[in-house]
């Protein structure tokens, strides 16, 4: 068997140049003669990795002087409830915008713990579009504005930063980080899970303003306050330092390819490729409006349910892995992370039009 | 140059034959056409595979069929705080046995939590013992008893499970688990980070009486409920894949050595190996009571300090790794988990040897 194209919505595709790299210096890693997985990560050899990884990931994104990055732990989900713990006080409201999925989970995940108030939401119309910004009511005094730039089962995705005021913006980047430039001054907070845009699961990388670790609750547990994450130098306790590795590597291999503006460009162009043939085909279907569609997930149908078991076992013997689509909503779906070649997306339309005029 | 004899306190040295393994297969896994970092957990081959895993941890561990076990993220901290929140009632006291650093730090993460009494510790001796079972003040109704049965730092180890009547043992091992055969009916919940003797950090493995679980309280955020992650099989969210596919391999070359048995065998002869030669050499010094020292992690000290670091240079240039002790307690510590071999605690007591007739 060889490898072949994986449009896992994640854990997802890791850029193959980097997984050669782990395999190679898997049992001795630079002069540690050791796994990296088997060394101190407060050793000066895995501390002088991991700030490189940092600064790495600062020069792609141009993180700004006054926001920590931190590597931590737990998936995006846990931080959906750990970050009404730190940046909203009990008795005040936070506001979410709502418009798939995540968002969904985000709101239930934080009731618990603060005021949630859902001040937008695209359930009504079936999470196929973005809500008008016109149409958000928002809370004139909320803790924080909480939205999902995009969501990785129903494929939509903001195409711009909203503008909510004073509110700070918190965003869950899992699906989109990395993806293409980004403006982070215009953020409170941006945090992802790393199993899709960053590298293997069970990593969180958090990007936070400063003064927004002011309001971290002295009275939480110490490792549950991203204050102090923030002050340990994600070291409060042993992060995941295999997980850590793979991200800085993949860092490096996104600045190798041309940093943001490349990797966005690329991005556009194998979305434009996939809805493009879809939107022609008169075959397959995507039910997103244009203005709100994903770059990294695009969910389609066939014409009849009836043909999905075919569809997925032909791509599969094709070497077009991972398409079927989530439960919630059926049908295919292919996710075009960054480790996605235009070569896989140009494979996987090819198949396409070969299924449909078989199966027309 | 090539892999070292590494006495890493953790993250640590890890079987070779388990990393030759993730390394053959780094880039595509079984017939995944990927790597197992590419893949969907909620697939039928990851699922198989982590089914497998928790059923080699059950044979290892003969673990009784009224406890779960789960693959958790967050280290053992996390879960320092995480235990309270989910087996104590806010009005409810937990007792602590408090026999080194990691126990003083369960503490710390109890305190914002539950109401946290110390019915036993170590700190008045340094930690270099442990308090008899007879002076334990328990109390009556505690929620749950929590010790430490193996302290990295200290070097203090548990050699028989306590008896502390009803309530429920909580035992962190992240050190000693996997280390020796245990009676798991004696406890309540044994957990363990795995950056010592389960795999490679970034994971953490539970194993938890089921009637424990009915306590979890339902108003938490679920991501920090035992019983949804017990409910979900562990995958409430992405759990860290790669590190419990690693766990799993450790836990199939630990059966291949003959179980728990034979690891238990071979870790007393290295123990007993290393600690014969330090109280004969007249040179070397240990300060733990012989009853109370640790079999995975053995602290000495030079005649001078200034010796130190002469020391750590040579033993390093002699491929003997990472043998300087914690900051907190200064001198060596060599840690001899279960992927460290005979061999190796053999090659330091001769290097130790050598080092003192040089250095007399």
């Amino acid at each position: 068997m060889s490898r072949a194209y994986n449009f896992s919505a994640g854990p997802a595709a890791l850029p193959e140049s980097v997984l050669r790299t782990a395999q190679a210096e898997l049992l001795e890693w630079g002069n540690a003669r050791a796994s990296v997985m088997e060394i101190s990560h407060r050793g000066k050899d895995f501390i002088a990795m991991a700030e490189e990884s940092e600064q790495d990931l600062r020069k792609l994104l141009q993180i700004p002087q006054n926001y920590k990055v931190l590597f931590l732990q737990g998936g995006a989900t846990q931080h959906f409830a750990q970050i009404p713990m730190n940046f909203a006080r009990r008795e005040q409201v936070v506001d979410f915008v709502v418009t798939g999925h995540w968002g969904e989970k985000a709101v239930k995940e934080a009731i618990p713990l603060t005021h949630v108030k859902v001040v937008a939401s695209g359930v009504d119309g079936k999470y196929t579009a973005i809500p008008s910004r016109q149409s958000w009511q928002l809370t004139a005094d909320a803790a924080y504005l909480h939205y999902t730039p995009n969501e990785t089962i129903h494929g939509v995705e903001f195409h711009e930063v909203p503008d909510v005021g004073d509110a700070p913006l918190v965003a869950d980047m899992s699906s989109d980080i990395l993806s293409c430039p980004i403006d982070v001054s215009k953020f409170g907070v941006v945090y992802a899970g790393a199993q899709k845009n960053i590298g293997a699961s069970g990593l969180v990388v958090m990007i936070v303003r400063e003064d927004l670790l002011e309001r971290c609750p002295k009275e939480l547990p110490k490792i549950f306050n991203y204050a102090e994450h923030a002050a340990a130098g994600s070291m409060l306790n042993t992060p995941n330092t295999f997980g850590w590795y793979l991200a800085g590597l993949v860092f490096k291999w996104l600045l190798a390819e041309g940093g943001m503006p490349a990797i966005g460009q690329r991005n556009r162009a194998k979305a434009e490729l996939l809805y493009g043939y879809i939107d022609d085909s008169g075959y397959y279907a995507n039910p997103v409006e244009k203005p709100a569609r994903s770059r990294m997930n695009v969910p389609f149908t066939l014409p009849r349910p009836e043909l999905d078991a075919l569809f997925l076992q032909q791509s599969q013997a094709a070497g077009l892995l991972a398409l079927k689509g989530h439960r919630a909503i059926g049908g295919m779906r292919a996710s075009l992370y960054n480790a996605m070649p235009l070569e896989g997306v140009q494979a996987l339309v090819d198949f396409m039009r070969d299924f449909a005029q078989r199966n027309g």
